[in-house]
């Protein structure tokens, strides 16, 4: 019910160890192959976990809104490292030129608009293709066009990026991306040659395909989830359960309908995204077998014909589908024995 | 890209008009029919709004949570009504004693553990049946034994609650489920009376369901999406488009990738909430052809091939499926030339 003083269930735990480990591991991955870090740090929106980030060694940090650059830039202008916003950004100039002014800012393009846009604003660009999600970016073999574009315009050029987001799937999709990724990447490249451009950052990733990368192409990776890792990234193997580092803590509220129990933790903390290839709604490791079949906004329903579960009044930790959209959910995380605010929560502009 | 000095897409838009209607709608129906309102708040999570309810003639309002109830309880003790948590609450006794102090409050109990609870607390309760959901709540024919618990206790006992949410379904679902709300708190009361005890509070309804109430039966409806509506209320048919109150304003910031464009509305503003009878993640009043198909957390991909959809720079408006999720995942509101703030917004707890 709760085990804080002042703070009821739910609410989500993060085990520091655990992310430390997290943290420092990504690094070494990507140091030894010669690759740059650049966190997503949509992911944990903290600024304590995005100086651990930077402190271990990462180049700068990625976000996906200005919204979420403004609340990291002081910590990046002392880090003296840039910020990449990796979407096709469309704020008001001035909000962008302000945050210019704050931290050394890149943002993606995907096309002639959006360098305009930038060119109004005075920022660097990089160049968004599509490597088989179809969601945005352009053919690879055109982004050497749009770079001309902005040189022409005096728009400074990083590079390109993609995201391999079709790895989320089992079986041997992460490593079909990553390939995906680095065609994609390759062939832009060749497109800013063909072009007379340098394309110096050659950036892929995300958590499932990171292991998969091609250090012979790819030059910076953008994983996200790493640092607190979910249910997914269990079910798709790319993490164990004793990675994940951040987990709701919650209550066994009514055990009134027989063959279940329902957990304080629902929708509105443990979110709705539930891929194919999970089971439930969230992951109970003290009761492997038990499985989270329903969720409304503050309800769990937790199935027990697979097995144990908790009983009424039982204090029972989650580990959810998707890590991202549960700390996008809350105000704070609580840390051991620091609170964190998600201070970049709801910047979704 | 934005319309309003200082606020960039994606945001809410509460067209106050439609608003009021909506609420004037529900409170004069309950009136023809001899039924109080009890309206859920955590749909709006505005002050505002709840403001407006009460002064149409709610009775009260429900809520999912004592942090919720916490965000009301000055406007409600001013309006000298009470305050329904119509969940199986598991606070802190002395959290919910401080809200006793401030408003009379009535929480949700099917257990024993409940009850004890509520009597730590020293606030009354209302006992929560399953109507045929399978969440939470006892079976009817029991309410009376909970009931006579909670009275040899000394913890008044306001009446019985359901939620009839197997009415969100299409066809017939919302007529059977509102039939099965009539007999189970036909039966909840009659377990009441076998146990001596009277059962003043009959309590159910959520939006799809209200109109068909038995009001033979129904003292109370506790409707909560009625107030702004959404997709999910257009898709069964319960709400018109244009009685929607609440829209996404949103940019379009891709066009790279043939037959879609790609929104800012995401996932971290309209939500995840899909059920097979909508059509995809939301609707776009202005295009009604175009399809909202995947969602990312800031990617909506607008699927082209069924119709012309709005181009790349483009403000469009799009409905959420569910408006209580896309509420909860935002600050504040734009209502007009005002702003309004989400006071209850991630009150999980």
């Amino acid at each position: 019910m709760w085990d804080r003083a002042g703070v009821s269930t739910p609410y989500a735990v993060v085990d520091r160890d655990v992310l430390a480990a997290n943290v420092a591991a990504m690094q070494a991955f990507c140091d030894r192959r010669g690759i740059a870090l650049r966190p997503h740090a949509k992911t944990h929106k903290t600024l304590e976990i995005a100086r651990l980030q930077l402190e271990a060694g990462a180049v700068g940090l990625t976000v996906a809104t200005v919204g979420e650059a403004e609340v990291y830039a002081d910590l990046l202008a002392q880090a003296d490292v840039d910020v990449l916003v990796a979407y096709p950004v469309a704020v008001p100039p001035e909000r962008l030129r302000d945050l210019a002014r704050r931290v050394r800012v890149v943002v993606g393009v995907d096309s002639a608009q959006g360098v305009s846009r930038a060119a109004e604003a005075g920022v660097a660009v990089s160049v968004e293709v599509d490597c088989g999600l179809r969601r945005s970016g352009v053919d690879p073999a055109q982004a050497g066009l749009l770079a001309a574009v902005a040189a022409a315009r005096g728009v400074p050029v990083h590079g390109v990026f993609t995201f391999p987001g079709h790895g989320y799937a089992p079986g041997a999709a992460a490593a079909s991306a990553a390939a995906d990724e680095a065609r994609a990447l390759a062939d832009a490249a060749e497109s800013f040659t063909a072009a007379g451009l340098e394309c110096a950052v050659r950036s892929g990733g995300c958590t499932p395909t990171a292991g998969h990368v091609d250090a012979g192409v790819v030059t910076e990776l953008r994983p996200g989830v790493y640092a607190l890792q979910d249910a997914q990234q269990v079910a798709l193997g790319v993490a164990a359960l004793e990675d994940v580092a951040l987990r709701v803590r919650s209550t066994v509220v009514s055990n009134a309908v027989a063959g279940q129990v329902v957990l304080d933790a629902g929708a509105k903390v443990l979110g709705t995204d539930r891929p194919a290839y999970v089971e439930g709604h969230g992951l109970l490791p003290a009761y492997p077998h038990a499985r989270i079949e329903r969720v409304w906004e503050h309800h769990g329903v937790v199935d027990l014909r697979g097995g144990a579960g908790p009983a009424l009044g039982e204090v029972v930790d989650v580990v959810p589908n998707h890590v991202c959209a549960t700390v996008n959910l809350l105000d704070e995380l609580v840390a051991g024995d620091e609170t964190w605010r998600v201070a970049a929560r709801g910047r979704n502009s």
